[in-house]
């Protein structure tokens, strides 16, 4: 028999164990093309928890169906040319001890949302669960936040938050080889002493300290450079307050948002990540150097009409006030000028 | 006689009458290398607000000082070598009649933070006052953050807050001539008339409607993919909501941050426009075929120590629901794996 842990009910905001059922179920059979795995180890991921609420970019869940997951699993019975039993898989079988699944092509790299067993290809002295780490999605999501967005160049100050989770850990670590100085966030000082003594992180503030946000300022007298962010919330406002000139900012995670009961106020940041949109902060004395070759390409669009300016012009020093105050009220129509 | 209107006491949230007073002071008279000029007009910006709370990074006011902005005047006398009465020059007088300047030297642009006058070299057919609006300060304001930060594409859908002021109106305008689909949010029906009668936008948004997120939304089918915002708050909220797969917002202002009595809730995006910073949101699904890459770099550092992965290994399938429950709460401490 298989055994296999389902969805019960329909789950609130965070999981509780009466949402989920451990239950017994026929053992399942390979079709052609298939394998027939028995599960190791599975991997237990935040974005679970969104997808069993139905509110993840990887799918829902049904009432009765199996939670879902990654797993590295052994080859035990074979109907597929490319995999033999024995051969040790990486699948998404979920929370259960055995499953089926079509065998992916050797030597063709699968997609994030494959359902296929792929053979694990890795040198002997590596274990396979980092497969379902640091050598897997969270830490491809570390690299590409890091190698591709970040892009920390030496003696830039890095702050990562879930400083020492897969993904966090990963982010700061590459970072720190890559120069920077590397500051944690984390909750409670087991977690920052790790961040420092085995991650080798130069500093690690811990989140639960009603002063942390104090302590990231002092631990980052010059400004933060990159934040890594999985958390958001508090985190990500606390931060804000303590970037640097020419800071980047990647979100790659709103854990703080994902279990809120309510949206959080203020401007929701979540659509940055779901649209992999930017946001960039601009000052236009940034781009003073440019005001010539502005005009000599806006002149004679404003010449021709085909650019429209509107002013609105008041008579005299006296109408200033007022029409300042009126200005921060939204009330003008257009360019505000005073004539003299 | 010269007349001019000075802080008369600190300011509050938003300035009012009384914080002004006219006065009249002494002629001012030039010093070798400067010229008297006198004012015709005098630009009304928002950031004078700031400035007079002393919260704008071009200083502040002190109390009794002249009211500050950007002006386009005449020579009266001059004891610069470069200029000569008659000229008509763009300086900082502020809100006065007159005033004494520094002669900038003729060819050799100045600085945003310059105090010198300038002389004007502008086509006859082209208003001076102009150089206070659509080709000064807001109109390189809008060029740098759509033609060098958004780079809108043809087809693309840019949405402009503020949409009828000297800035959005010609980030509007720009786009419109670069492709794009121009969607502008403006305060009340005659500048949202405005703005697609005159201006050429192809919808405007009243934000003063209840419903006026909704109706963006169906003014923006396909999502938005560009949004030029100098306003912020309840704005940028509403936009986010609706953005379209690789969006770019760029944050020029945050008018309604500005007038706030109390910060505003959640994170405070202004220190994204101080440090002029990007913040990007991340999925790792994109960047899946870099996984091959991306591990050949890290094993090497896995195997050697040089990076440390902390898993933490649960027994057993009925480990599942606890384990993901206290993972949720920031319980676990390394990756979570259940070994089956």
């Amino acid at each position: 028999m298989n055994q296999r842990i389902v969805l019960a009910r329909a789950v609130g905001l965070s999981p509780v164990l009466d949402d989920f059922r451990l239950e017994e179920a026929a053992m399942p059979a390979p079709g052609p093309g298939q394998v027939l795995i028995r599960v190791d180890h599975v991997s237990l991921d935040p974005y679970v928890a969104s997808a069993l609420r139905g509110r993840h970019m990887s799918g829902g869940v049904a009432i009765g169906g199996v939670i879902p997951g990654e797993a590295v699993g052994t080859v035990i019975e074979s109907r597929a040319e490319s995999l033999v039993p024995g051969d040790r898989v990486l699948c998404r079988a979920g929370w259960q001890k055995f499953t089926v699944a079509d065998a992916a092509p050797i030597g063709v790299a699968q997609g994030p949302s494959s359902l296929a067993a792929q053979k694990v290809e890795l040198p002997d002295d590596i274990s396979p669960t980092l497969l379902l780490g640091m050598l897997g999605m969270p830490g491809l999501t570390a690299w590409a936040g890091t190698i591709r967005v970040l892009k920390p160049i030496v003696g830039d100050t890095f702050v990562v938050s879930a400083a020492t989770g897969p993904v966090g850990s990963t982010a700061g670590q590459l970072a720190k080889r890559m120069g920077a100085r590397v500051v944690g966030i984390a909750g409670g000082p087991e977690k920052c002493a790790y961040a420092r003594d085995v991650l080798g992180f130069d500093e690690c503030i811990d989140h639960r300290d009603p002063d942390w946000v104090a302590a990231l300022a002092k631990a980052c007298p010059a400004g933060i450079d990159c934040f890594y962010d999985g958390v958001g919330g508090r985190i990500l406002e606390g931060v804000l307050g303590h970037l640097a000139l020419g800071a980047r900012v990647v979100l790659v995670g709103l854990m703080e948002q994902y279990k809120a009961a309510a949206p959080l106020p203020g401007p929701n940041v979540v659509p940055l990540i779901k649209f992999r949109a930017t946001m960039e902060g601009l000052v236009v004395f940034d781009h003073w150097p440019e005001m010539d070759n502005f005009r000599r390409r806006v002149i004679p669009l404003v010449r021709n009409g085909q650019m429209v300016a509107r002013e609105e012009r008041l008579p005299g020093l006296d109408a200033a006030p007022a029409a300042l105050v009126r200005l921060m009220a939204g009330g003008n129509f257009g360019k505000m000028v005073l004539d003299l």
